[in-house]
């Protein structure tokens, strides 16, 4: 039985203690934070005293990236091991802490909205091989798609992840406009959405990669190209139709 | 009763032979192409003779683009109301047809990959009203999906499709390569990727941009320009960001 304190309420903190609070194989001892809020739909004890936190195996700070190096001054007095949540920050912040990990569930969460780990990908680190056995455990029992990775590599996915979810909601953004301005529902694009995202299953995205700019279709380009009126529009349009065809020369 | 002749034999010619020859309140007749192929998966007579084409409420040129401008000029014998399916060409590239439109399904389509129509949404136009009942017939007997849009908006429509298909695709691609080069399963992304799709459901994605360009973390810009070694990765990262923070100022 692994004992855990969780340390933040935000969105993530929030669910880990409600998945934690239900399992059976974890024992979620407590949950800090600030201002000694209660978390949402969990009934894990509270406190905002650092003094009180109890002795555990394990302490997840699941707190904002800035607020990590507070941490890792003011927590110091914490016996066990100490994880951070963050994708991008490297395991080494907690550098005052002799037992340490990352424990980064790869996906966006909202307090609000339910949320199942199952099949949410966890990637774990630690600085010794039977801590790394801690946190696997502890993964495994939430989530069936675990890996471990260094913090190189977890940073490296964390910006890939800035192109495959930020990156991409923004041309979703530019979809969504273009079709507001000339009155069409941006509904009737998300059976194509859909479809784009289907073939990732089973396909490289190079592979499946359409449209005009990679059959090269100038005709169609251009027309595309005087249809759109706001330029910062048409500049996106002709940076990315060149990066493509750039990509597949 | 509408009798259709399809002319070409490329994805989506044969797709829609397929669906309307199973068709009980559609009559396909006669499917025409230039090499007189069989048409995959469907037992609709062939032939490649343009004189020998049948009698027909309906011709679809399902045909490229590029091969619009010689239908106009060679098939004018035609009678019966005469359409095109291209998502960015106007309908007024069939000047020399008396019945004209355009019967556009949203879609991108590959032969040897089953599709189904229900969910498809298609764009119908048409020179007037009593040929757009026509196409709103055929498009309903198909499609749940079906809407009427002129030259202008279809055009937009496809505009729209580039950025949330072919330049969303290409943020996979750039999001695949990085994870490769770090030794990392592309895999471990697509939960996230499904769960950005997902939010767009029920949300505008300008109500759903999360990531460090739009909540201006700086730090965490900077650490992933760091990481990233091939150039012009880094400079479509900046230009991506820069535009993601311009557009929510």
């Amino acid at each position: 039985m692994i004992k855990v304190v969780i340390l933040g309420a935000g969105n993530l903190a929030t669910h880990l203690c409600i998945a934690l609070e239900k399992h059976t194989k974890i024992l979620l001892l407590q949950n800090f934070n600030r201002k000694g809020e209660k978390i949402l739909n969990c009934g894990v004890p509270v406190t905002n005293n650092p003094d009180e936190i109890t002795d555990a195996d394990l302490y997840i700070f699941a707190i904002s990236d800035n607020a990590l190096l507070d941490i890792n001054n003011n927590f110091s007095h914490l016996k066990g091991l100490v994880v951070h949540t963050s994708g991008s920050t490297p395991m080494d912040v907690l550098s005052n802490f002799n037992r340490k990990g990352v424990f980064y569930p790869a996906q966006s969460f909202n307090k609000h909205l339910p949320v199942s780990f199952d099949t949410i990908p966890i990637a774990v680190e630690a600085s010794n091989k039977s801590d790394q056995q801690i946190l696997l455990k502890l993964a495994h029992s939430i989530s069936t798609t675990v890996y471990v990775l260094n913090s190189e590599q977890r940073n490296a996915l964390h910006v890939a992840a800035v192109f495959a979810n930020n990156f991409s909601n923004f041309m979703y953004i530019q979809a969504e406009e273009i079709c507001k301005d000339s009155g069409i529902d941006f509904t009737i694009l998300k059976p194509l959405i859909n479809e784009t995202i289907a073939k990732l299953a089973n396909n490289s995205p190079r592979n499946v990669q359409t449209g005009p700019a990679v059959r090269k279709d100038n005709k169609t380009i251009e027309r595309h190209i005087t249809t759109l009126t706001d330029q910062k529009k048409i500049k996106l349009y002709q940076l990315l139709t060149t990066a493509i065809q750039n990509y597949y020369e």
